[in-house]
């Protein structure tokens, strides 16, 4: 499958993932096929905006058939480098990050977490789902030997902005942020933050909504 | 603060977290007040944009002076209900439970987890920051004596819907989904789904492509 080149607006790509996981779950019952109106009438985005999405790669629908749900599976893991087995290490071994060592998410996504790493003697030398938490001054040498793609953050905010410029000059070349800050680095690299409270705000909000 | 009434579409309330976030920031720097172009930039969003944003609560700003942070955050705390103290329990006390049991970011967005349930014998009793894991038969009388709104559900998804369905029958007001499915529950409540891995594969897309 050929990217055709023009720049996949960022609403687009947020919208895969969602097409992704319907997909795996219709797979995983054993569906073969789907039709472009039941694609739509569950994703809850009209078809011709589903065909104007999967048009950006080429679009993957049969006029008459709608969509084969594994090889439509299998375009966008393609799309998303799923199959390319990017290595992630976690920095920051607190609860989050041992949640996130032990999480089988990233693996089935395709992504191997290889390595954990912190700065207090505390965590070090501990065993977090199989990886053996490190010092984080062995950090460099890890990314350079084992060629890390991404750093996922489990930090303090307050300690992230320089960690994160050191680790994209070691080599890093996506961030995924859990701190509550919009992270950026020096030399930009892409950042995926993850700010757990807002979904907990909007939560409340319709909460608060509903009860009024 | 009076909301208009105006039905306040989705993408709006999903902004409104990230003009939180900020403003919190200029907060603790000690900025009193921010442009409406200054708070533009910022958020990568047109100055006319927030200003139709947050009109549909009524607007906060004014000709000439722009917004005044403190107010501001005030009012998005309204509308927010986040200084309505909605409390919450933890339904799953695996590792990521265990991570939200001790994630300050809940607290200091004004919400309060009283409770953690499983039901694996091994956790049952165990001290999760101050909380001790209970039985999820307990569950039921828990949840109407203690009046809980929001449930945080960190179980496999198996046997999510389940136990989802039940939890609403005890009086249970919202839902923040961790498992890996768009959860939908017999009695419609608000549903808030995390799905961490979606904005991983983002984040996959972006390295991919900017590699290419």
């Amino acid at each position: 499958m050929e990217n055709k080149g023009r720049k996949v607006p960022e609403v687009v790509i947020r919208r895969l993932p969602r097409y992704y996981r319907y997909l795996a779950e219709l797979d995983r019952s054993g569906k073969t096929r789907i039709s472009s109106n039941a694609l739509s009438e569950k994703m809850g985005v009209t078809a011709s905006q589903i065909r104007q999405d999967f048009n950006y790669f080429g679009g993957f629908g049969q006029q008459g058939y709608g969509y084969n749900v594994k090889s439509l599976l299998k375009e966008i893991s393609q799309i998303f480098g799923i199959n390319d087995g990017y290595k992630a290490i976690i920095v920051g071994a607190g609860h989050l990050g041992h949640a996130l060592a032990n999480y089988s998410g990233i693996q089935k996504r395709g992504f191997s977490i290889v390595g954990v790493f912190d700065i207090d003697k505390k965590k070090i030398g501990q065993d977090y789902n199989g990886i053996t938490v490190r010092d984080m001054s062995e950090a460099e040498a890890f990314i350079k030997e084992n060629d890390i793609d991404i750093a996922i953050l489990t930090l303090p905010k307050n300690a992230i902005g320089e960690v994160a410029d050191k680790l994209v000059e070691y080599g890093i070349k996506g961030l995924w942020n859990f701190a509550y800050v919009e992270l950026k680095t020096k030399k930009p690299v892409p950042i995926e933050n993850v700010h757990l409270t807002d979904s907990l705000m909007t939560l409340s909000f319709k909460i608060k909504q509903k009860s009024e």
